[in-house]
């Protein structure tokens, strides 16, 4: 059973880190793909999901496609639709603001525009296999195109009993039609390499996966090949409670997290004894009240903390500093607390991540993990924007700045650049 | 003396790419400094740089600052302060925006709101030794600090006369205090892992370098210690030029970009036979008269190109398909054109890159490089701003959701999200 620990314990524990195997094998994946194209894509997957691919099946075709998305019953679609239209919501109303062109006059005779625009065709990976997910497909692929992305391919695991109807719905939903069985870091590799006869490469490769598909997308990435979403490690979940937040919830919220892998953090946060006490109890008999708990189990164990602080001032510092994925508050006077919350991917007050996960309260579920929201931010509209500068100047402008950027050139030892500038202070006597 | 050639020869010409042994080499002083801190620190920069670092002189001291930044001219402080007044504009201009609150109502009793806040410690590493580069520092700082940054510190390689004047001008310019004579990967380690007793870790790094400091950058990103601004390749210039064009501008800004280095690329698109044979012919006596030729000759031999095509339109198309870093627009009538430009870390409009280089024309001149704007953006305040989703719901909205959320979490099979969402509907039944 779990312990209440205190915040100096806290702070020295660990997340989960990546193993240098796990990088030498997805590099030799990825580089065979590159090289030797879909021969080595239909090799893996006959090893990694035995299944064999050939030309006319590593494409969904559109009567599979049909009949597929058709399988779910009205109420699973009402449920998809209700998350899809407001995800939607969200991210248009963000992309009203991102794809605005911003122009600045820097002088009497130039200016500056700041002109974004998006990017042009991008494939999104999702985990499929045992344990499908729509909802990341479905969180991708709206915000994408919110966000004006016109081309999208999706690379799914294949599975004997065909894709999952959910994500052939959202798929279809979204318009995409380029839907690809191909799973894993040989994915991620076709994606970003494309594949000859079957696949263009993409500009970017977003959506979740397991560690092979993490440190396949981070090797494409570096390569400068495509733009990834982020390098998405174990979920995780910190909450910020006192006595008057309901034990149950929050041990339901942690059991919710520790589903997810054996590695997914679950911390709890109280200046409550009574409350850390009741949250250990309240943790045993979920887990032993659902049906598979081996997950949950060994993740809680491993990852999971509950810890007693002095006051909920010191939860926020702590919390700044861990820099969760998903933050709960869960305290009588929420307000002041969330002021002052900084470093999270996603802040949830009074309501909770499940809700957030399945899109129904706006927000996006692919969030920065392992602490890196200090720097990272959830997906957006604006992961799929790019900004040129667009810089205008006329001559008399240019003779009038020549001096000044032939000193700075002269500055850094460039005298190319310095001769550049000294050229256009002259004007047009060609 | 280099040839015009033809479209389909310019599309299978290679940009220079990264060795194997350049990211082992990088690798082992990045987890060098990780492991022994300031030891290897000091044992690198013996090596690298023949100078011997200690606790003491490691960090600027106050007077050396401040003598150091006094040696400036009358003439050079005031090109500085040209280029840092006219990028804090633009800068500025964009925070505003990229600042704002979105907060989007998502239904009756709910709303999720998109929060921006400012990366809050960063890293900057100016190239030092030879070139010192104050105008990086400038781009990079006078962003951060126009996104509301607080804490920068910067690292520059040592030199056995101090600091570069410029560098330390800038610096004072921009407020920051902690300077460290750190260069290489070994600065890039430095920050992203921490020196004990010496430097705070940082949030993110940024600032150019040579392939060595390009590669750490990398290194430490992929691990998820700090975010980076880009890994930035060889500078590049394409030029899109009619017969309306000037050869000695066009010949003067691709030596501009070839004294980079001797892999930078300098490429001109145009549609006429005159211009291409005289731009050869210019070229030549251009580089004869520059007092130092051998990077600029040896850049422009490999990796120069000159294109003639049927048309504009075809430069555009090729243009962009390349995704050049700088993009310089010389043709008569350059709207249409520069309308369809699309992937490009900054376009050019009757001016030229040496005034953007220094800051006289307002954009950065940190961008993405190697083809890379494809789905990269110059550096912006945007780098160093983070977004937080922040979901609010009342208890009546959560009743009102937790079946649809539960139906989604049975169709991924997550039997602990399906609880949480379950709890949720009974509402205050506790």
């Amino acid at each position: 059973m779990i312990q209440t620990i205190s915040a100096s314990q806290f702070v020295k524990k660990q997340r989960a880190g990546i193993q240098r195997k796990v990088f030498d094998k997805t590099e030799a994946i990825v580089d065979s793909v590159a090289q030797k194209g879909f021969a080595a894509v239909a090799e893996y997957t006959r090893q990694f999901d035995s299944f064999t691919l050939d030309m006319q099946n590593v494409k969904i075709n559109k009567s599979e496609f049909e009949s597929g998305a058709a399988k779910l019953s009205h109420v699973q679609k009402a449920s998809i639709d209700k998350a899809f239209s407001t995800v939607e919501k969200v991210q248009k109303a963000l992309a009203k603001q991102a794809l605005k062109e911003t122009k600045v006059r820097v002088n009497k005779n130039g200016y500056t525009a700041i002109r974004p625009r998006s990017i042009e065709r991008i494939g999104i990976y999702v985990p499929g296999g045992v344990a499908p997910l729509p909802s990341s497909l479905l969180m991708a692929g709206v915000t994408a195109r919110a966000a004006g992305v016109k081309e999208i391919v999706v690379c799914t695991s294949p599975n004997k009993n065909g894709i999952s109807p959910a994500v052939l719905y959202v798929a279809k939903k979204l318009g995409i039609s380029d839907i690809y069985q191909i799973g894993g870091a040989q994915a991620i590799a076709s994606m970003a390499y494309g594949l000859s006869g079957i696949m263009k490469k993409v500009d970017m490769v977003c959506g979740p996966g397991n560690v092979y598909t993490a440190v396949a997308k981070q090797i494409v990435s570096s390569r400068g090949l495509v733009k990834i979403d982020m390098m998405a490690g174990p979920s995780e979940v910190l909450i910020i409670a006192d006595d008057s937040a309901r034990t149950d919830y929050i041990a339901a919220d942690m059991l919710a997290q520790a589903e997810h892998g054996t590695n997914s953090p679950a911390v709890l946060l109280t200046d409550s004894k009574k409350l850390a006490e009741n949250v250990c109890i309240e943790l045993e008999k979920q887990l032993s009240e659902l049906k598979n708990n081996t997950t949950a189990r060994k993740s809680i164990d491993d990852y999971g903390a509950i810890v007693l602080l002095d006051d909920l001032d010191q939860a926020v510092k702590i919390a700044n500093n861990y820099a969760p994925e998903h933050l709960e508050v869960m305290v009588q006077d929420p307000e002041p607390i969330t002021r002052d919350l900084a470093n999270a991917g996603a802040i949830f007050v009074n309501t909770c991540e499940a809700f957030a996960d399945y899109g129904m309260s706006g927000g996006n579920h692919i969030l920065p993990t392992g602490g890196t929201a200090r720097f990272a931010s959830g997906l957006s509209v604006y992961d799929f924007i790019v900004r040129t500068y667009v810089e205008y100047m006329n001559d008399v402008e240019q003779q009038a700045l020549s001096e000044k950027t032939t000193t700075f050139a002269e500055l850094e030892g460039l005298e190319a650049h310095a001769n550049a500038a000294k050229l256009r202070g002259r004007g047009a006597d060609k």
